[in-house]
C-alpha cells in the first residue's frame, strides 16, 4: 500500500492571498450600519480593526501580498501537507481518488493561525498593544494567543464559561502562550457584570463573550478586536490553504471534480475552495463545491439569505448572509466551531449564485465517518471536519455504485486531540443527534432586524 | 526573522535502520536467563516475541532493511521535519545554532510509532493475531494501538489504573484506533487478580501492568508481547530518526557539536544519537552526546551498571544496564515516560564506554524551559523532551558566555497536547520538585538479583 503525501518547500509557499471580490460575477452586498441602514464606511470600523484589515475587507485587488513577517511564521508549519487517502479508498473499494489537505499541523492544531498571525501582524504594525477576542471551545482563542505571542501583543480572551470549566486543555494552551483568559460572563466588562447581576450562575454564550470582547476593545485606546471567521479579510488570509493545494494537486497531476469542507462561520472551507471557485467563475471549470453543515445548525440549507447581526446581542454591523437569526442558540453539538447562527457573506453569496452547494449531516454519522477515517488514515480529525469526511465517503461510495472515478478533495481543518471526549461519547453510544430546531429558528427569525 | 525547516521527500527517507552492535568497540554484554545465569538463546524469547525481532536483537548486520509495508506507513508522517530554532536563538541572544528534530508529527504524537509499526508488521508476518502490552500514561499504548490497526491485529493494553482514571484522553485515543484497554490490575490475568485480592483499590503500577501483559502473551498461542523501549530492536527501529536528521543537517550544511535528548528507557534519544555515536566511534568525530534524565529518577547519573530485571515483578531476562533497582518506584513526576528504574543496555554500555554522558534536571526547570521554547517556537513539547530543552538552553547560554558558536541538536520527541495539565501545574506554581530518593534506591538496590 503506497502512502502519498505531497509536500511543498518553503520557497513554493504562496506569497500572496487570493481575493475573490473582484472576480465575483455579482458584487457582494455591503455591510450596513445598524442605525442608519446605510453601507458602512472605513471610519465606522476603525475603533475595532486596524485600517489595513478594513481596507482588505473591501479590496478590489485580486492578489494581496503576504507580508514577509507573516510568511516567516507560516513557515513554522506551512506549507501544510496534501495527502492522497489511499487506505481509505481501498477500504471503501471505490474508484474515486480522495485527497485531503491537513491543517492540523499548526502548533494550535487547526487552520485558525493562518488569519490569527496576519491579524496580529497588522495590528502590531499600526501600534496596537493588545487584542481582545472571544472563544467558545478555544480553537480560535488559542490561535490568537499564539499569534499575539509572536508579535509581543497582549491577548485577552473571553472564554464561554461552560467551556472554560469543562475544557481546561485549550485554556491552558492559551495561557502557555501567555494570553490572559477569563470565563465569560466576567466582571471585567459592563456587559459581563450586567449578565452576572441577572444570573450569577450564567454559563455564558458566544454572543455574550463577543459583547465583552467588543466592549473591551472599543473602550481602550491600546486595544483592538479580532474575529476568527465570517469577515472577508479572514477568508482572504485562509486562501493560503487553497493556493497551496492547487500547486500540490498539480504535483499529483490531478484536478478535483468535487471539493468538500465543513462550514461554521465559513473560513476553513472558503480557504480551500475560493481559489477553485475563482477557476469555476473565470474558466468555467466543472467542479462541485460542497459545504457541509450540522443538521442541528443548518444555516445555509435552511436559513434565509438576508441582513442580520453577526453577534447575539446586536452590537455588530448588519451582514447579508444565510442566517438562522442572531438570537438563535444552536444545540450543544460537539463540533463547537459549527455552532454559529450566520455564515460568511462571501460563502452565502456564492451559495446564492449557485457556485457552491450545501448539505447538512447529523453528528453521529459524522463521528462514524471520523472513526472510519482514523482507522484507515491514522489521523484523528476534529469534530468539525468529520462532517466533511461523512460527505466525502458518501460521494466515494456513489462513485463505486456508478462505476465512475472522480477526484474528491477535502479540507481536514484540524486534529481532534482536544476533543477526544466527543469520540468517547460516540464510541459508548452517548452521542445525541439533534433534529433541526424549527420552532426555535422561527422564533429567532422573528427577531431579524428590519432593513429598508 | 527567518524560520528554517528542513524537509526530505518520501524518496529521501532512509530505507534501512542502523544497527550499532557490530560497530561497538566492546561487545554488548548479553541478556542472561534469570534461573541459570547463562546467556539467553533465541528459543528462550520465542514465547514472547516473533523470531524476526529476536534475530534483530542480536544482529551483526550494520544496516537492516525497513520492509516496504513499514516504509509505506512511516510515510504517513515521515520524513519528519528538522527545524532551526532561530526565534529561541534570538531570545537567548546566543551565537549557538540550535536544531531540533520534531517527532510529534506522527498521528500518535510521539516517536513511539517508529517501532510500534515495525513490531506489528513482523508479528503479523509470523502469523500472530494479537499483541499484548502495558502502558503508563499512554504514549506507548496509543502508538501500538495505531500500529495494530494498520495490520489488522487485535491489541490489548493494560493501562496503569491511576492513569486510566486520571488521563482519559490517551485511553480514548487507543479505543478510537480499536484497541481494548483495561485498567491494571485487572481481573483478566492471575497476576491482576492476585493484586486485587490483596488490595481491591490498588492504583496499579507499570510493573504490575508488565506482569499482566507478559502473562497474557505467554498464555495464548495467538498472542505475543510488545515492548516500547529498552530492547535493542526497539532502539534499532528508532534510528530512522537519526538517519533522517543526518541528511537534513547536510541540507543545512551543518554538523552537531552537541546532541541532546531525554532518556527514560532510552529509545527516543538513541534513535537520534546512535548514527552520530557510530560517527564518533568509526570516524573519531568530536561530538558531545548528552542524555538528560529527571533528578527524581537519575538512572544513569546515580544507578550502578549491573544486571537487573526489566520489570518490577522479576519475570523478564536479566539485562546489564544502569539501574536504580527493579523494585524502585520513581516519584510521580509529570514526565511519565522518564519514570523507569532501568536504562536500555545499549545506552548504558555507551555511557560506560564514555561515548555518551548524562545529566539530571528537576521538572520545574524543565517546564520553565518548555514554556520558553513554546513562547518562541510555538510548539508545546511533551514533559519528557522539556528535560532536553533545559540542557539545550543551558548549553546555548554557555556558548554566549564563552563567546563560542556551537551547533546544538536535540530530539523533540513528542507534543504535549495530552499533558497540558502539567503545564497548568507549572504555571500555577503547583509543580513539586523531588530530590533524589536515596533511601528508596538503596533499599531497591539491595533487591538486585545475584549474578555469578
Amino acid at each position: 500500500m503506497e502512502t502519498t503525501k505531497y509536500l511543498l518547500s518553503e520557497k513554493e509557499m504562496p506569497t500572496s492571498w487570493y481575493n475573490i471580490l473582484p472576480d465575483l460575477p455579482v458584487p457582494l452586498p455591503p455591510p450596513l450600519h445598524p442605525g442608519t441602514g446605510q453601507p458602512l464606511g472605513p471610519a465606522d470600523l476603525a475603533p475595532l480593526f486596524p485600517m489595513a484589515l478594513i481596507m482588505q475587507e473591501v479590496s478590489s485587488e485580486p492578489f494581496i501580498e503576504i507580508p514577509e513577517e507573516v510568511q516567516s511564521i507560516y513557515h513554522l508549519w506551512r506549507p501544510s501537507p496534501l495527502y492522497r487517502a489511499r487506505r481509505l479508498e481501498k477500504a471503501l473499494d471505490t474508484p474515486a481518488k480522495i485527497y485531503y489537505k491537513y491543517e492540523g499541523v499548526s502548533p494550535a492544531g487547526s487552520h485558525k493561525p493562518n488569519t490569527a498571525v496576519a491579524q496580529a501582524y497588522y495590528n502590531k504594525k499600526e501600534g496596537v498593544k493588545r487584542l481582545a477576542t472571544e472563544t467558545g471551545a478555544g480553537q480560535w482563542g488559542s490561535a490568537l494567543a499564539m499569534a499575539c505571542m509572536f508579535f509581543g501583543l497582549e491577548c485577552k480572551v473571553y472564554m464561554v464559561k461552560v467551556s472554560y470549566n469543562q475544557k481546561p486543555y485549550r485554556r491552558i494552551l492559551m495561557e502557555t502562550w501567555g494570553a490572559k483568559v477569563v470565563p465569560s460572563p466576567s466582571t471585567d466588562t459592563n456587559a459581563g457584570k450586567t449578565i452576572l447581576n441577572q444570573d450569577p450562575d450564567s454559563p455564558g454564550s458566544l454572543g455574550i463573550a463577543i459583547s465583552e470582547a467588543v466592549e473591551d476593545a472599543a473602550g481602550r485606546e491600546d486595544t483592538k478586536y479580532s474575529l476568527g471567521s465570517v469577515l472577508n479579510h479572514v477568508l482572504l488570509h485562509q486562501t493560503v490553504i487553497g493556493l497551496e493545494t492547487k500547486k500540490q494537486m498539480e504535483m499529483a497531476g490531478d484536478y478535483p471534480d468535487i471539493v468538500v469542507g465543513c462550514i461554521g462561520g465559513g473560513s476553513n472551507f472558503a480557504g480551500l475552495f475560493l481559489p477553485y471557485a475563482g477557476d469555476k467563475i473565470k474558466q468555467g471549470k466543472k467542479i462541485r463545491i460542497i459545504a457541509v453543515e450540522p443538521e442541528a445548525c443548518p444555516t445555509v440549507t435552511k436559513g434565509p439569505y438576508c441582513y442580520d447581526f453577526g453577534d447575539t446581542v446586536g452590537l455588530t454591523p448588519l451582514l447579508k448572509m444565510h442566517t438562522l437569526g442572531h438570537t438563535f442558540v444552536p444545540p450543544s453539538i460537539h463540533a463547537g466551531g459549527l455552532r454559529y447562527h450566520g455564515m460568511a457573506p462571501i460563502v452565502s453569496h456564492l451559495g446564492n449564485l449557485g457556485i457552491i452547494e450545501a448539505v447538512a449531516v447529523h453528528q453521529n454519522a459524522a463521528f462514524k465517518a471520523g472513526i472510519q477515517f482514523a482507522r484507515n488514515e491514522g489521523i484523528i480529525a476534529a469534530p468539525e471536519p468529520t462532517h466533511a469526511i461523512k460527505v466525502v465517503i458518501d460521494e466515494a461510495v456513489r462513485c463505486k455504485n456508478e462505476g465512475v472515478s472522480r477526484t474528491i478533495l477535502f479540507n481536514l481543518s484540524g486534529h481532534g486531540h482536544f476533543d477526544l471526549t466527543s469520540y468517547d461519547d460516540y464510541l459508548t453510544g452517548k452521542l445525541e443527534d439533534y433534529e433541526y430546531p424549527e420552532a426555535l429558528v422561527k422564533k429567532a427569525l422573528a427577531d431579524l432586524p428590519k432593513v429598508a
